[in-house]
């Protein structure tokens, strides 16, 4: 089965809101297994409403409708299928006494022009709407409708729904998805998707690393960029999910083999879930003492629910004297290395875990820009702290010729993946050793 | 003119991301005057952009097109361009030494993939990409081209950029858009945007109180919705810079009348940089206590270039003890009225003012869930202090039924317009008390 989605709107088209439910629908049908090769805009117009559900129809079995639905005048979805398959609509008494019960529900008298949302093509089926007024349809289209439209005569569905995000997923979750899996055609297999996600290489050298796997039939494997770092995501068709499974593990396996600990999860989200995992499961307290970042590291750390099992205190250190007043940044490593050093950051670690009574103490001081760059200190230039029991390592990165907020995401990328190598490499006994 | 745009990419289809680049081209054809019938996506398969392509030059005459740009073998943009007007490609040299040196300056080797960015289809112009490895073409599709593939002889203009919406945005800005108001059809008069934008007010009640100019024809006004605020855009062409402005200077002061302080600015980006624009105006420094929002609010403040200016030392107070230690909130509100408390807000404001030893400080303390609810304190209940030389306020809000990033957000809108108030009002001797 293929389908294609198409999103109707003049809103859309003039980019007044952005279009989350074709993002929405897309992992929907790929979860199902369904193809689908194309997702079209347009607005409220008849004529071009038609044009574009004569070509959906000459290109896949399974359209799949969203907007138009409303009362108002230039909601025209309901109305222009049922001219473009020359049926006639009827008034749905029971989906109208429905839509009186919701107005009345909350204390709303109904507009006289909700009555059009009862209507529906004759030979369609009802998708109701656990939670608005606009229900939508369910149309299995007839071979004669599609002899005369599109000239063929295979089978085909055409599924309507609202606009609004939460009546789409409530209709999608209660009526469309059980229609969709009875279908013989979708049945069948269990697709499975698995996200790993890099640290410290780039999209092309990880591309390149993986290049004999990036045209495997089966489990497929694509890559993808984000900011400041960059994924592969498998996917894959089998019978059980037991195969499926097995069949990701395998592939994880060898592509894990290739990157080390360049690969940082394979089933987190993000850098900040998987740093808050290793904390937790090794119980690890942790203290920052930021500058440059201005608290971006203690923000994305405190993200993840029950933070507070690994955080206590935070800080923003962001001049000079609370750089010494607050961690006991000497004067002298002041005047004489400047805020932004090694020696600096590897006091305010020191200072932040002192402080704090964590296990970990980290710090970051770097030159975020646009202002305050040199020769020998350009903007870009960070400094990274990790104190320990044991010790304090200090880290150094430049970002060259990139924004104020570029510079600082990627320094709380990059100090993410210094606790993370931390947590992984040291405390099990493998000493790893910071380059300076 | 007519426009048409086209979004690239089989990660689009799969809904792995959202795509925001089509509401942004949408706004920006709109603002031009541009009118634009349909959106497609599509994925990175050559056969199939090509029927996309073939169908957008059949109905529109500017073709903007994002994605597929990038330097692995499944970005098929340029070369499916180049085959489809069976145009050859050339590598650009000069483009090539632009790729080399970003990733020098980045520290970076270049893979040896990302020569292929250097090509373009012979007779198109280099689209530059200011911020990434990325350039798109400009390219004025000739009559020869035309008659052969789509059967028609006009004007017709083709323009690519990357996916990644800060790379669009870039070169929209830097070349797409100055060449598109030089086009004989766009160039004859000069327009000219603002947003005006709006805290405290939902979009509906915001649309209400100008209900009467979103109908106008000259300048328009268009409502949108943003994360906890809402904006309108107000537009204009005219033949001169001079009565354009004096226009939208008009329309802004009818509007700003209806709104008082409900309106926060109308030439700033978001509320951080309005505030960021207050401190540094009144040379007033702040210091800034936080709970439940673990940092993101000193991020947002020093996200500012400048912002050391009124930034000194901020706190990520997590835990009881910090609270206790460090800004002296005493054990007996922390043990009687809890940490979650307007007695709490109160003494943290007060206490990060005291050391940190600047004219404001302010607290946030509240409850960001999924845990950690109950009756009398839900999730989503969260505590405001603003400590100045002179009182304490303290204030309440609650976010019920959203999730923890969201409930963390809206704290920190909620926070910065206090500041902003307190800024506007209180040091202006208007006396302005926040309820409780």
């Amino acid at each position: 089965m293929r389908a294609e989605i198409l999103s109707i709107g003049t809103e859309l088209l003039l980019g007044e809101i952005i279009n989350t439910n074709t993002a929405f629908l897309g992992q929907e049908l790929a979860a199902l297994g369904i193809d689908c090769y194309f997702q079209t805009t347009v607005g409220d117009n008849p004529e071009r409403l038609k044009s574009v559900f004569r070509q959906a129809l000459s290109r896949a079995d399974l359209i799949l409708c969203t907007g138009g639905l409303g009362p108002t005048p230039d909601d025209l979805t309901t109305k222009t299928w049922a001219d473009f398959f020359e049926a006639p609509l009827f008034f749905d008494e029971s989906v109208f006494e429905q839509i009186k019960k919701l107005f009345q529900s909350r204390g709303l008298p109904m507009p006289d022009s909700n009555r059009k949302q009862a209507q529906r093509p004759k030979g369609a089926l009802l998708l109701p709407n656990p939670v608005g007024s606009a229900p939508g349809m369910i149309w299995e289209v007839t071979d004669l409708c599609l002899e005369r439209k599109i000239g063929t005569a295979e089978r085909k569905f055409v599924l309507t729904f609202p606009g609004v995000p939460g009546e789409l997923y409530a209709m999608w979750q209660g009526s469309a998805l059980p229609f969709l899996t009875s279908l013989e055609e979708t049945g069948r297999k269990v697709l499975l998707q698995r996200d790993l996600r890099f640290y410290g290489i780039g999209e092309s050298a990880m591309a390149e690393k993986v290049a004999d796997l990036l045209n495997l039939a089966d489990p497929t494997v694509a890559s993808y960029a984000s900011r400041a770092e960059c994924r592969l995501r498998l996917a894959t068709k089998a019978s059980t999910e037991q195969e499926a499974l097995s069949k990701l593990d395998q592939l994880e396996k060898e592509i894990a083999g290739r990157f080390g600990e360049l690969l940082y999860t394979s089933h987190h989200p993000n850098l900040e879930s998987t740093v808050a995992e290793l904390l937790r499961e090794q119980k690890i307290t942790i203290a920052i003492a930021e500058s440059c970042t201005g608290g971006w590291l203690s923000q994305r750390l405190t993200e993840i629910p029950g933070s507070s099992q690994y955080t206590k205190l935070n800080l923003v250190t962001y001049s000079n004297q609370a750089k010494e007043k607050m961690l006991g940044v000497s004067s002298d490593i002041l005047k004489s290395h400047g805020a932004v050093s090694a020696e600096t950051a590897k006091a305010m670690a020191e200072g932040i875990r002192r402080l704090a009574q964590t296990d970990l103490g980290i710090s970051i001081t770097g030159i975020a820009g646009p202002e305050g760059g040199s020769a020998e200190k350009p903007v870009g230039l960070v400094y990274f702290g990790i104190a320990t029991n044991s010790d304090t390592k200090t880290y150094r990165q430049i970002w060259r010729n990139q924004s104020r907020s570029d510079i600082r995401w990627k320094a709380t990328q990059e100090a993410l993946n210094l606790i993370r190598l931390e947590l992984l490499f040291d405390r099990m006994g493998i000493k790893f050793h910071l380059p300076i």
